[in-house]
């Protein structure tokens, strides 16, 4: 950790070197399949340094731009072994200066690491809005934004600790995973706590705590067998950022020249009649005024983006990203991106942000996509969003009755097009996240209509992604309060909160109806493969019906979901097909055996998920 | 014709040759593609005679079914001159018979005859709704429905004479080709206006004149060089079908035991987890109880289906087909259907009714499709409809304000999927049909309204059709009055009408606002390859103004649709790309010239085609 305090060194004003101010990646590892590694040097006029490495260390390009404070120096990294190299940059008449750079030994499996997949159930934390371990840490002195837990939109001093000192309520519930928006620095004056506007990508904000804690929270988590996924930002940076405010190269960033605004028409991405400009505004357009817009087609912007993602992989031990804006990127950039990371971990996972509305277009951007494929396009992204699902998931529970295409029916007819996608298990499902309107806001608090859209989720194919709060039924909404209203703290979270939701004694009555419900088909996905993998067979809905199984060889799982509030008598011989010769099951959420020759009854707005025997 | 007279006697009761009712095809051409020809012989107890040919004529099959009163006759027709063959059947102790069925001489140029393209503007009919040129076959003594005007769903009385006798109106209109909603005998008892449900598939219905007149019809308008495209039923029969009443085969319709309507859930053609009963419902399950749906994976079915198409194109001169209800067929039965037709006439064009709302399951069932390759699927149907741009006009024009995704930008984003498809010059692009409510009934009257739908549709990439009436402002409103309302009687058609809108006189001003602009419009269309052949360039609409492009290496064609009800000024400087350097144009609707050096004036709700300099 030497660089570290070398950096806080220079941070806190009292600069050893006063000339090298940064290097990054700060440090490597032995053993990577990417056979060099590009480091940038900065530092006041750097770039009128010669550079010189040990013997064994063989420099295979060194790179100078139009900003003399930078220079890139790549360094060939196969066959070396770990230890600490000493670069040295010298001039003549100058003092010469060293950085020590080191090549960790890398974890054992490292390389081979598998990424999050169907098996897991994911939550997605606002770590400003989740838990307050470290209320010492809420402002700090050299960010601007201070804690302020009475400003909605302000930072209200969640952390990377109360993650942590909340795993056990997290693997109680029964999710394996958690996705937590991003954690690196962000010193925007305003709005920092949804951290999307980055300034310094190797650090973990000093608000949420250190590396090392991003760290710790993965170690804490594997101990308990569930998986990290960190929200990585490849589109832009904050205006704040510290290479932002003294660009290495002109094109770092999208210019037009002057400023202009994504027109966010992420068809142009594939629109065969596109103008060129509005493809342009698109891609290159800044996604707000405080996001500059990285330019991935230079290529150091691309590699520094490949070796940053690859170096928060190894150095806090993540099983997946998830990637903000993801149609936003430039095609070709965020591709080689993509492929530059699995091709470092092959069994990594990476959920790309694809906020479109029709799956031959969010399929697009999957990996080996036969949609992509008719623009010979291939993004490399294992897994995209599922969100037409959640379309048809944000009104159909609200549909009392069912018409030829409402209802029901909007459930069914997302997964008759599964055909387009490359990979229908690394679709990501969900009811909700942090841009789009709470659930139980759009349910009005029905939590009969809650565990619809949870059976929902949690049983058929693909990756459940739960958010922060749906489980004990957190409201917001969004059209009217904005966004800071479906990102209020979760009750408990700050020493002093009226109540504690992340007990059961703590939580209402209500509370506890989503808890157990979440909890209680959560656990029972979590050790059922036949959830995980086993195909889909379903079933046209009829009276606002509808009826899929989950099979595999070995097992089959019957899932019932109601959404008439009448009750309904199944006639079981049309499910020939799916029951396969069972006659009777198990119902998972009441616990009840239940017959399966004769008609099969279901309650008004219930499901049923009924293990076959 | 000997074997109609044949036919015709048999009709009113005095049969000459008392076993042998009928034999389809009653004749065929020497020289075609398929080398052997399947005759159906139909008669009582038939099946019990053997058959024989002249020599030069070898019979590859003979084949019975269940029912004894067919026999399937195939005879090669490879080499064979045109020539009248006899064909004996004969049995021991019974008088024999024969059938003179002729191999007629093929029109020239016949096999290589040129389908409809995008240089067609398609006018679609419903013949009895549309001009009565001939009281006297309002009734047919031998069918069911007679003539009454006063019924909105009874039969009016339209004709083929009435087609004929208005050709000239449609030529001047400029349109180029006519697709009529079907001709041949529907025998129902109600209802049969409409014509889907055929009970004779040789024959056109007495009521719309005759074989003899459909031939006349073909040869009428190519002498306009305007162009006959039939509306072909592969899909069903009518219950009264002279077939379904002496079934050939149990399984010659699709029967469950017992009936099934269709669950017309069309989406089981593609859906990977579909179950089999769904999928076997939509298939197979009738679509309404008069119409017997066709069991296409018998041979005896799919070839009798194959061999009547080509009878009809061969026997009308026929320039295409519109398949009704495409995607309700069997998949792999439709797609030999139409491969079989293509491959005898491999210029010719078919366009298939696929009625889905989203571009991917369009794109599904059109030749040599991406989507449809993901399933290894290939309808090879040349043309498909562009439903999801109709949907958007349905909606578009009534929305004054553009917000995120709707207004013009409905038109925007269908035209950005079109990747998805395998021939985008093969899409229908229409603004209503004979199935879907008047646009100008959606449109309140608003001839606004009007004009920039059809800016729209006679300007895109595609083959444009407009409904009859639509030119004229005809209303009719399906949701409230049901079908008929929108099948309203052309006025002037009928001798004795209020009005006679077949001429400007005749038309009220109102009218003629509506008439002239679409005059004005195809006309120009007509004459100008680059709005059939040349690419689309288009631009993300902006406060609802929607601009694109129409260009090939010599012309340029910029469209501008004002749906703001505002005037705006357009800032040229965005458009550089499609303008191409040109700084003035011809206004065409109103024969001004145009300057575009500076900004651009148009407006509010009103469009502007302009011919680049």
């Amino acid at each position: 950790m030497k660089n570290y305090i070398f950096l806080f060194l220079f941070l806190f004003g009292v600069s050893v070197h006063a000339q090298i101010e940064k290097v990054e990646p700060p440090f490597w590892w032995s053993g990577m399949n990417r056979s060099e590694i590009q480091l940038m040097f900065y530092g006041k006029n750097i770039a009128e340094y010669s550079v010189s490495t040990p013997s064994e260390m063989i420099v295979s390009n060194v790179r100078k731009t139009e900003n003399p404070n930078y220079l890139f120096v790549t360094v060939q990294t196969e066959g070396l072994k770990p230890a600490t190299y000493n670069i040295r940059l010298s001039k003549k008449g100058k003092k010469s200066m060293s950085y020590p750079f080191e090549l960790k030994q890398r974890e054992p499996g490292s390389a081979l690491r598998e990424g999050f997949d169907a098996s897991d159930a994911i939550y997605l934390i606002m770590p400003d809005r989740f838990a307050n371990a470290n209320p010492a840490n809420d402002s700090h002195p050299q960010l601007q934004e201070k804690g302020d837990r009475s400003n909605p939109g302000g930072r209200h001093g969640g952390d990377i600790e109360g993650i942590i000192q909340n795993l056990d309520y997290l693997e109680d519930l029964g999710v394996t995973a958690i996705w937590s928006t991003p954690l690196l620095e962000d010193d925007d004056p305003a709005y920092s706590y949804h951290t999307y506007a980055q300034s310094d990508v190797y650090k973990v904000d000093p608000r949420y705590g250190t590396n090392e804690d991003y760290r710790r929270l993965a170690t804490e988590m594997e101990k308990r067998d569930m998986k990290l996924i960190m929200d990585y930002v490849t589109n832009h940076w904050g205006a704040e950022h510290w290479m932002i405010k003294d660009l290495p190269t002109y094109d770092w960033v999208h210019q037009f020249p002057g400023y202009k605004n994504s027109n966010y028409r992420m068809t142009t991405q594939f629109d065969p009649h596109s103008s060129k400009v509005d493809t342009q505004l698109n891609e290159n357009g800044w996604f707000t005024s405080t996001m500059p817009d990285l330019n991935q087609s230079n290529p150091l912007v691309l590699n520094y983006l490949i070796q940053n993602a690859i170096w928060w992989i190894e150095y806090s031990g993540l099983d997946g990203f998830r990637v903000d804006t993801y149609s936003y990127n430039e095609k070709e950039g965020i591709a080689k991106w993509t492929k530059a990371v699995m091709d470092e971990y092959p069994n990594f996972n990476i959920v790309g942000e694809v906020w479109m509305h029709d799956q031959a277009q969010i399929s697009y951007w999957q990996k080996d996509s036969p949609v992509g494929a008719i623009q010979s396009f291939n993004s490399h992204l294992p897994a995209v969003m599922d969100f037409t699902l959640h379309d048809a998931i944000m009104v159909m529970f609200n549909e009392d009755d069912q018409s030829w295409a409402d209802g029901m029916v909007r459930a069914y007819d997302n997964f008759a097009n599964d055909f387009l996608y490359s990979d229908i298990y690394n679709l990501l499902v969900f009811a909700g996240n942090h841009d789009t309107n709470r659930i139980n806001e759009e349910f009005d608090g029905d939590v009969n209509k809650y565990k619809l859209a949870m059976t929902l989720i949690l049983t058929t194919r693909g990756i459940p992604q739960l958010y922060y709060g749906d489980e004990i039924g957190m409201r917001g909404d969004k059209p009217a309060k904005g966004d800071a209203d479906i990102r209020r703290d979760f009750p408990g979270g700050w020493a002093g909160d009226e109540q504690n939701a992340f007990t059961e004694a703590g939580r209402t009555q209500q509370q506890n109806e989503y808890h157990a419900f979440t909890k209680k088909l959560l656990n029972y996905r979590k050790n059922n493969e036949v959830l995980h993998t086993g195909r889909l067979l379903q079933y046209a809905p009829l009276e606002n019906v509808y009826v899929y199984f989950r099979y595999n060889e070995n097992d089959r799982v019957m899932v019932v979901i109601n959404n008439n509030p009448e009750a309904q008598s199944l006639d079981l011989s049309r499910f020939a097909e799916g029951l396969a010769g069972a006659v009777s099951g198990k119902e998972i959420i009441s616990g009840a055996q239940v017959s399966l020759d004769q008609n099969l009854e279901v309650s008004g707005k219930s499901s049923l998920v009924i293990e076959l025997d």
